[in-house]
């Protein structure tokens, strides 16, 4: 059975709800707060934040909003009509400890009618210092899932990512990438439900992968060094979200919900004028890890 | 006699030197830091920072730049032809004391051809906390110099900075605004002389204004509470420029120096998810007063 947008839009909330208990037990008391909105076009969304000890800024939201398409979105989505809906999860989560990569995922679900729809999403990481047994771990958990659906996920969605988040004004990318995918709808042997079955797949494995990582990091000492380091890859973050992001920018300029688009922003970031790295530090291994096409999933075995 | 533009940049240079010195006056001992910088297609710039005890982060910039216009800043400028020049100053200061406002100024020239070029630039004021006698005599300072060179020139030229320096997605504009002026070449009876007269005023007016406010509020006491809504007025600083402002847009999609770009954004920002003030508070009393259309020339007086 295909799934209907109230389906896709229901399961979305389910997730919201499991990924947020599951987070919560990172925090010895800290709890999400809620903030329910309503957008005057049409739906709403469920924006919870947490400001944890181990998580410093997170956000979960579920939004399903439905209406006419504003007239810039239907010339930047290319699109015609009028009506839509369109309804996802987003999470990014700055952790306190500078070991701890900052993570972001998102699933979505877009609907103009029958014949127009999509599916898009990804999850990307952001380590302050690039490990690569992290990164591979990371890496193979989504190639895994991706293989579950089609052999020809995992390279293409992991190549769009390096190309969605690479910051061309440095030269970098924002991490070490993941996977992204974008207007995903039936075509040839992929059907809606197969579609469907993937992007469920990859909300599900978010948890899997990032109390993972939080758990093999979130104990590590570290002094001011690494906590400004960490101040300054904040600010390239910012740069990417603010600058190059096409989801933060169409909803910047579509006037969408502005705190619940800029939560991904962290709660403290620094900017330094040409700030340089030591050679042979752990800051330098980093810089020169943050670029596309690394073979994630072999580079800590090969070594 | 029209100014070349070896004239123009010549000056602007002096006047760069001008201002560091003045600023260095400042600090007890810090004082700017010069990068020479060289651009692959022609001409490049002296990239100026300052980290003082009284500004915490300063950018003094000048550049001359010229050579074939990349394709997209063809069609952005809505120009023909290939060869460019353009020379100008760029000013952003972060102060450390939360009293003392942060200040834009910006003069520029561009050049294609004998007949096709444009000064443009304006000074702006951010304050972290609105203070109405400031804004008053940094206004009048404003329109005391417009007025010497056209009577429309204030009025037109500080709507403009209104409408440029809004941030949409925040309903608030970046700060108390100033004067923005662009493109403005001969036409009736402004000539090309009268045009730059007007531009070196607004530079030599720069130091006048800033140092006076400076002195007025940098002795001013203040607790962390005001530190750390400096630093939320930055982070709202910074999504203006990154998201909103054109002139940091062109530069990073054109390949410009990133690092003499960037220079204007603040040493620290803090983003805090849906920060509300208290009510009859400095802070409210502040965010009342981030709109267009305020007369400021008049607003302490008629107080």
């Amino acid at each position: 059975m295909s799934p209907s947008k109230e389906t896709i839009s229901n399961w979305f909330k389910e997730l919201q709800d499991e990924i947020c208990l599951k987070l919560e037990v990172l925090e010895s008391s800290a709890k999400f707060k809620e903030d329910l909105w309503f957008r005057a076009g049409g739906g709403g969304g469920r924006t919870r934040i947490l400001l944890g000890e181990n998580i410093e800024k997170g956000g979960v939201n579920f939004s399903a909003v439905h209406g006419k398409l504003p007239e810039g979105a239907i010339k930047s989505l290319g699109v015609e009509g009028a009506d839509f809906y369109a309804t996802g999860v987003s999470i990014v989560l700055h952790p306190h400890n500078p070991y701890v990569p900052i993570i972001h995922m998102n699933v979505r679900y877009f609907e103009m009618d029958s014949n127009t729809w999509w599916f898009g999403g990804g999850i990307d990481l952001s380590p302050h210092y690039v490990n690569i047994e992290d990164a591979g771990f990371f890496h193979r958990g989504l190639r895994e899932v991706c293989n579950k659906h089609s052999i020809t996920y995992y390279s293409k969605f992991k190549k769009w990512a390096d190309d969605y988040f690479y910051i061309p004004h440095r030269k970098e990318t924002r991490g070490v990438g993941g996977i992204f995918f974008d207007r995903l709808s039936a075509e040839l042997s992929f059907t809606k439900e197969g579609r469907w079955a993937f992007v469920k797949d990859v909300g599900k494995l978010f948890c899997d992968l990032y109390l993972e990582l939080n758990k093999r990091n979130h104990n590590k000492e570290y002094s001011s060094h690494e906590k400004q380091w960490q101040y300054l890859r904040r600010s390239r973050y910012a740069e990417f979200n603010l600058v190059w992001d096409r989801g933060t920018k169409f909803g910047l300029h579509t006037g969408g919900r502005t705190e619940s688009i800029l939560m991904s922003l962290p709660p403290q970031a620094n900017w330094v004028y040409d700030h340089q790295v030591s050679s042979e530090s752990e800051e330098a291994n980093t810089l020169a890890h943050l670029k596309k096409e690394v073979d994630w999933c072999t580079i800590d075995i090969i070594k």
